[in-house]
């Protein structure tokens, strides 16, 4: 499965690389920014679960390519902003967008930091923007391959309806959590904000892999609907493994730092439950550590056994179970199929990735 | 003409308040920022040039009530993300998105001013994006008006292409010559940088009314080039009285800062023209005023005479005057309507204009 993710990942590269949408983009350091995500492939996940989910319907996985392409510069597009939003300065171990783009600001123009920083944040806008239109224009290209206009309006439809009110609610409601008290904030808050933030595009390639395989316009079908519980249960266990790699995980195996939800007081639902499975003492401890700016090793030796002792770990770690549970009974319900495998082994995956 | 605009403005109203777009849009302080610039009306050119283009063709209104109001949403999306990049603070004589949207923060948490305007700036970012989508779903549903399938594809694809590399570009290009020396800058560059932040717009919207009266996917029409010949010239003649009236108008009528393009020492036409048709002594006072943080009332009288004296002031006027005989013999070419007449009365408006 890693191998066909790879393989996927090297031709959306080439379908991006190939496309004409940048071509008239000026000055020249906008359109390098508007490229550089998308050039530095990620797992690519989003658009390899809109290919196999066309492929396990029975549809031809061809048509489905630029719609592909759409879902992962959509998703880019969205990294780009939040980057900004979360004052994220490294992004695939590269400096993010509006970093890259203050440095070129430091180095061809004679500015303060300051005024490199707007320059950067004001440019990585722009180029967000830009991928936000890309992934239209991809979308709206599949008509070319065959995939029928009324089908591709559908698709087009949910990506404006569906995808960008629930995503960027999602952020939105992300951010403002983090002016508020965390215990204040309910669990099904979080788990709703979660869903929004990162089940919802999840969903949406999904169900534009498998309108394109039946070429329906609508999402109200069986298959779809089956399909899309999977995938909801799919991103809930990654987003949860996700929550425990950020405090448990190897700092050199996850590339991102360990604890950095605990310095921004995130309210993860690990954090969430460690609160609400403690005794006094239990937290007032991880209380005093929530937003501690600098968090030592030992600091985060203490903060684990904590989290252990409550129980919250192991309640997460079979949350994260029956989430997978669910999602394979799910996909056992398809014939057989080299895509469902695929599904099958990316579901087991996610489980026990370490990155 | 205006009572004209005036019943464009209040039907593209209640098209945008009836939409079901916002609904899901979570918290509240963000769909409120989605609906501000677009419930606050300002000209509505943009949808009124769409309806017309597609009357004066012969094509039906109704069918391209959406596509206006995209194009009205379209335009406000890059309006607020402009007035985040360009610091404006006031938009239509209400708070700009992120200053609205800082005033909410200020009053519902106790952050200090920084952070507050951090707040602002992140969710005016996510509202833009969701105008963005909005645009895309407005169009997308020209479908249900009658607009053939392919028709809207091809409409959304020159939005996605046409306009928004356009468009992008041409705010990037502003934003970078503020950081160049302004005699550096070449005429051809300003004028290329003007018709991408204005013109294509205009050219998308009258091109977009022409496609769906014509039922055409392709622009390449001799009367649809007419019409974009048409719009350009207008746009450019606009522009320019923007900037006279930025220097000469009344600040009173005008509704914005006089002299702000001189404070900021933007990259106009206008002061272009001054600088290079100026002697010695001209060009060396007006150099010592451009970017001078507060221009007086008495400032402002001695620039205005040093630009007269240059010549550059009436250059302009009869850029302008050129720029209005085009479209006009441009838009007479067209056969008699009521449409046509709507046009002739803007082009006119636009010269004389105080506003």
């Amino acid at each position: 499965m890693l191998e066909e993710l790879k393989k996927i990942s090297d031709e959306i590269t080439k379908i991006i690389r190939e496309d004409s949408f940048c071509y008239n983009i000026e000055p020249f350091c906008l359109k390098d920014a508007v490229l550089s995500y998308p050039m530095c492939a990620g797992k690519r996940l989003r658009p390899a679960m809109l290919l196999w989910a066309c492929g396990l319907l029975g549809g031809d996985v061809e048509k489905a390519k630029y719609a592909a392409a759409a879902v992962e510069i959509y998703h880019n597009w969205t990294l780009v902003h939040d980057d900004i939003i979360d004052n994220d300065d490294v992004r695939r171990g590269n400096p993010s967008a509006h970093m890259g783009l203050k440095n070129y600001a430091l180095k061809n123009y004679s500015l303060s930091d300051e005024a490199a920083t707007k320059y950067g944040v004001d440019f990585a806008i722009l180029a967000g923007d830009l991928q936000h239109a890309w992934a239209n224009y991809f979308l709206l290209k599949s008509v070319s391959l065959g995939v029928p206009s009324d089908v591709v309006i559908s698709i087009c439809s949910d990506m404006a309806f569906y995808a960008s009110t629930g995503l960027v609610s999602g952020e939105a409601l992300d951010i403002d959590f983090s002016y508020r008290n965390i215990e204040e904030i309910a669990v099904d808050e979080i788990e709703r904000m979660i869903f929004l933030k990162t089940g919802v595009l999840l969903n949406f390639a999904i169900s534009t892999g498998a309108k394109i395989a039946l070429s329906t316009c609508s999402r109200d079908d069986e298959r779809i609907n089956r399909l899309m519980i999977f995938s909801t249960a799919l991103g809930s266990a990654f987003q949860l493994k996700d929550d425990w790699l950020g405090i448990y995980g190897d700092v050199v195996k996850f590339g991102k730092p360990i604890g950095s939800d605990i310095i921004s007081a995130k309210p993860t639902l690990l954090i969430k439950e460690a609160l609400s499975s403690s005794n006094t003492e239990q937290n007032a401890v991880i209380k005093s550590y929530l937003g501690k700016p600098d968090l030592t090793e030992n600091d985060l030796k203490i903060i684990r056994k904590i989290i252990t002792e409550t129980g919250a770990e192991q309640s997460i770690k079979d949350k994260i179970a029956r989430y997978k549970l669910k999602a394979e009974s799910i996909m056992e319900s398809f014939p057989d199929s080299v895509y469902k495998d695929n599904f099958l082994d990316l579901n087991r995956y996610l489980e026990c990735r370490e990155v």
